[in-house]
Formats: C-alpha cells, structure tokens, sequence
C-alpha cells in the first residue's frame, strides 16, 4: 500500500524503510526485491544490465550477496571494475531503490560453505557448457551440469543508496557510508 | 502467457518477438515495458541505474526515446559517455530484453515539436527547482514550475539486443546492428 507522505519526514525511518523493503527480497521469493537489475560497466566502457536474485541483505554491514556463474560476462566486467549498481521498483510502497556496490568476488573454498546450501535442482545454475554467452548453433545446444568450481558469491559492500518514493508528492533522499549513512533529502 | 519454446527455434521470430514487447510499453501505459531501467556510467566510472519512460520505439530505425530533465544526473552522464544499457522484463512472456544503445540528447528547438506534445500535467516533470539530485532541508522543499528549456529528449540508437526466455529450457540469443541483426543464439 502506498506509504503516507507523513512517515517520510524522517530520513533514519525512510532509510529503515528502504531496507527493510531489500532485507523481504531475500526472504519472500514473490517479492520485486528478489529481483533487482545489476549493472556493470564492460571492459569497452559500456554499462551493462540484467536481472539477478537477491541472496543476502544485511542492513548493519550494508552488505548484499548475489551468486553467479564463475565465467559469467558480469564476473569478467566486476573484476575489472568493481563498481557496480542495483535498482529494485516496488510497486505497492511505489518506492525505487538504488543502491551503488563495490562487488567482491569469491569462489572455490571460500564459497563451499555456501555451496553446501544450494539447493540439488539450483546447482544446474553453476556450469553451463558451453560458458554462458558462448554463441551456439542452435538454441538448445547447450548442458547443464552441476559444477562447484563454477559457483562465485558477488559480497556486495554497499556505498550509497537511494530512495525515490513516487506519492502525491515525490520524496528522494540518499544516504552514503562515507557520511555514516546520516543522509539527506534530494529534490526529485 | 508463457510462449511455446517452438516458437523460438528462429532467430527473426526471436527478435520480432523482442521487440513487438518493447513496442507495446509505448501504447500501454500499463506494460512493464513502459518503464525500462536505464544504466549509465558517471565520470567516476561507477554504472547508475534507474527507472525510465518509454516514449518511443522503432524496430525499423532500431531506435528508442526517453523524455528527461536537462539537468539531470543521466543527462549528465551520457554527455560525457553516450553509451547506455536498457532492461526490461515482461514477468506474463518471462522475457528478459536487455538493450545496448547510443544516446544522443536533444533540446530546446530541436524537440520543441515534441514539447508541445506533451500534456500540460506532465510539464511539471521538466523543470523542479532545486534541480533534480539537489540536497535540500526538507522533503518537500522543492518546486514543479513546467520549463520548455529543461525538457531534453534522449534519442537512442539501439545498437545490440539481448533476449533471455526463461522457460523449462532457457533460450537466449543477441542479436546486433554491426551483424545488421542477423542475430546468434547463446548459452544460457
């Protein structure tokens, strides 16, 4: 439901309401959260956008977690530059959230603990031969085998988020680590 | 509805397909596709993603428009690098279509026919004062007179596009302007 302008004159409730808005995509598979856009910028300069699933939220470290295909094309750009951008929209509170990362990459043992916890029929997700984005003959020519070797965490060390709520009037704020998430309001 | 996978064996099929979704979020207002996210790169080099307005889209010409403020942080960032990334998912065909494109930004004589096009109650999104991104004291401390002179219009030449069908077999193929959109299909 839409959000009474009123509860958003306070930046600390604003922001507790961005989070909390991240935090439920982990936890509810049908949320908009579940789904945010991540953006990369390409060895060419060129941002590049496409959906992920939201695996971890953690407000008090400003932390986020993401897991992908090793040789995945968002992979390679990270590890070049590690910046990187996240956009949820949630529909009922009408609220964008953005949120600027600097993605670290981990695999192998580093990652086995979390690993373990992939569910059996997830683990296809990990080792698609050819690589993803590889060009194929046709379009099922293509295998997905389980590979743990292939399975990489994005830990997600949030710089800066911001929060655009769309009501009678807009409400914008932005709030930074490097100004210990104080915040301030934005004309919209 | 979910599309029969038979109906993706071929690549222009594929891509008209793509694009009659893209299309629709021009004439419904109530499409997904009306709202695309739109990633950028700042001059620090860090990608920035947030939710955009359709206005336009043309298969022929391969080319896509957006209205904006002039002062905005896109416009900004696309003066200093005209490359930008679109994505849309239309959750009912569980297509992802991520668009690579080229933004040239016009203003003031240029776009004044389109100027006149648009309704008087949507002016007011071309012109806030502060300018959008400026910190002010409280949330509403802003104002929304209409200014011919801030509306801008981003005319973006689609240069590569990248369809994901999430089915019980994933399809995914690219398809680009220097190949002149022959297209190719790719692992997942």
């Amino acid at each position: 439901m839409c959000k009474n302008i009123t509860e958003f004159t306070n930046l600390q409730n604003f922001l507790d309401h961005g989070w909390s808005g991240i935090i439920r995509g982990v936890a509810d598979a049908k949320s908009p959260a579940r789904h945010p856009t991540l953006a990369t910028v390409s060895e060419t300069n060129a941002p590049e956008i496409r959906t992920v699933v939201l695996r971890k939220a953690n407000q008090k470290n400003s932390t986020i977690q993401i897991h992908t295909d090793k040789t995945s094309k968002k992979v390679r750009d990270l590890s070049i530059n590690s910046n990187g951008a996240l956009h949820i929209w949630l529909p009922k509170s009408r609220l964008q959230i953005r949120l600027n990362i600097i993605a670290k990459i981990q695999t192998g043992s580093d990652v086995k603990d979390l690993w373990d916890r992939v569910p059996e029929r997830s683990r296809i997700s990990y080792g698609t031969v050819p690589a993803p984005g590889t060009p194929i003959e046709t379009p099922l020519a293509y295998q997905q085998p389980s590979n743990s070797e292939r399975f990489a965490v994005l830990k997600c060390q949030v710089i800066k988020i911001e929060l655009l709520h769309l009501g009678l009037h807009h409400i914008r704020a932005q709030f930074s680590a490097s100004s210990d998430w104080k915040g301030t309001w934005l004309a919209p």
